[in-house]
């Protein structure tokens, strides 16, 4: 839980108004950032995505993965103050854990500005396609937490969630 | 949380390799989905969206709420198996509750298919540029839950989820 | 010029937040919209593209009018409030008219709602390839007006703009 | 109005066929463009814009603001033959003036080629925004000029539009 | 090979120039195509794709598959005349066949207009993933032939390409 | 034909799935790719697109030449694995060569990767156009091959396609 007092919201110009964050006076430097999203499908479902062996196993999983990786190229089109960045890699897992998936993406660029969004919106479109593809066999599933594990790159230096500390893949 | 002991998972043929499940046997019904998705920003960001009164105060919402309609019209291109469906309306809230923001999203179209998935998509898009907006001002914020609340429309009928039964927008 | 006095913002909720309208109680019928958009290119760039014979003479025409068609197809992507529409056609002229070149196009569809925007966009894109592809050549070009001609279909039915009834192509 | 004798089309090849300028020789600078774009919405749209107060008075506008900023990242993907270029900012302005409201945009980036359309095609879409989303209130309305207004970096130096000297933002 | 004396270019206005063909008043029937494409690899790369066993085996054919379906649904933005369509159902099937592996693709929609295209982008994409996949494997990769083998509904009926009257799947 | 023995699939991790190769560590060089597609239209359509002089010769060509343009522009939203690239050139050459069509593709960057598959992609879907214009006239027609023909710029330095050592544009 975020406990800064004096709160900057950067994407508003001082007038309110909503705007791109100019970052053409910083320097280019190497970004990562991890992030994770989660998807409660139950018991059931999730031993089913474990159970199927060989190719099928994969499947839903793997579609979750190249969905993520292809959300992360569009960043910038989904989320309005984003920047286009030329990212470097996208590596994408996906697992069963107890009775959730888990999509955890590392994302790293260099660039003038952070691949947090790129990371977010990835682990986020993956859970989301878990979602898609097991949403016929129980209606009750939902998404999250979708959120970020650690930041490298920039001015802030590294960070890592507090919480997450050891459980960052 | 889904009970259903036999999960059938419609977007995986026979042989476990994803396709898109052929609508075109499917009757073009009136579609409807409700979905919602939560930011916890923390109570120091919250008062700050809720303080700044005139203009100010709306834009990190509306552009949260610009953001889940575009990102609706766009749920085809984000998730492997959805359809391009052409929605018939698209209508966001936002607003702050406490800790959190929380983006209520409805979808409606004349289809084959359901705009579950755009309900989503949207709310969790929208959820995601609450967070990117606001980031910079504390760095724990976590996106989530992103759920269905309500589905109509189709041979399964009208779904409300149970434990929010009273909660829908 | 508008002369009704009490304008209704139909994009506007009554709370005044944007919204897509919701269009599924419409019938479908065909919608046809026909919009122009110039380029004032100058006199000496206008005779070079009138000037060039063969192949050559129509490649910034015949760009434009590519490009026009695209972007017709990409409207529901760019403006916000637009749905997405399965257009029938798109049919884009092309023109050097004195010191100017026009862009004329219409577009047609079978849908809920009109496919104005779709013709507007087109026009403007396709006056913006122009003036991409000629502003080597003179840095006080400009683009516009760009406007609506007619408008077919839908409860208000057919409507032609006053001053250019008998210019439309 | 251009008036260089000799206009130059760099945009078509010497056999008059279309092509992409080879940006790759020339040096990374800091490129900066201004463009504007009005849409005349006559004076009863114009005081509803400017009368309705508090959040509801900025909804037309902000919108308009957003979808240019979305359009100026989809510039390459628009104009055939403009470049893919990372936008280091994107700074849009949207005012009531009169009778119309006027769209200004400044673009900047590092890059090979300069962001002349990237400020073009939003402040473009910033005011095909403002048309959609008022167009129910009157037919009549248009879109034009749009103009650049000022331009910076690469070999051709500073360029500002000379009858609008003063009134750029 | 086509025979036709007369080819009629459907995509060429009388005068030459490439226009989007009206679809407007063609019925709404059942639209079917199914296209194939192959990608010679090689008999090495070949059997390292056959030999991988479980979830690896199927990655480079998964992936095909995926980036097919995406495909498919962009059809519109890649070919200039296409229509938007909204499509029903796309089955890609991908497989070594010998020294090449081969994608096909049936693509259905109720339309105005035939999803031919919307098969073959969808085959010479999966294969062109395939080539980006391996081509680290081997320069001489080629993509190809990719082609059409069944067209169903419209006006002119059911078509099947004579040669392949029994290979398709 | 690959002869090498060992083959290495960049694009598969260890345990066989998909990942974006990263290229962070790689040195930003001069990247250039040549690749060539062919459309089989047969004589009689072949003669067509010969036969018509003026503008009207050109417009299949040129459609196909801006659809592989703009094609480039979208590779890493088409093939899953591509990186977003700031391309520098496109140069597209299409010409009736006996009874095919032939695409020729030039493509180059200043990046981390290579360019090998904007050109594929380019010339690939500017032969699909090509198919799309003149499919009416003739159900045979087949795209095909589609390949390299030449690569620079990269640790792996120049690469020509042997058979075509004379052929390249």
């Amino acid at each position: 839980m975020p406990r800064k007092r004096k709160a900057r919201l950067a994407h508003l110009a001082p007038d309110g108004s909503p705007r791109m964050v100019n970052v053409g006076a910083k320097p280019v430097t190497c970004r990562r950032a991890v992030a994770e999203a989660y998807v409660t499908v139950g018991r059931a479902i999730a031993s089913r995505l474990r159970r199927r062996g060989g190719l099928a196993k994969g499947d839903v999983l793997v579609t979750a993965r190249l969905a993520a990786i292809a959300a992360a190229k569009q960043t910038s089109m989904l989320i309005p103050m984003c920047h286009p960045i030329a990212i470097d890699a996208i590596d994408v897992g996906a697992a069963v854990e107890g009775p959730r998936v888990r999509i955890a993406v590392t994302v790293s660029a260099e660039a003038r500005t952070g691949v947090e969004m790129e990371a977010m919106v990835a682990a986020a479109v993956g859970a989301l396609t878990v979602y898609d593809m097991v949403k016929s066999a129980g209606k009750g599933i939902q998404v999250g937490p979708v959120r970020l594990l650690e930041k490298e790159g920039g001015k802030s230096g590294r960070w890592t969630r507090p919480e997450v500390r050891h459980a960052a893949r």
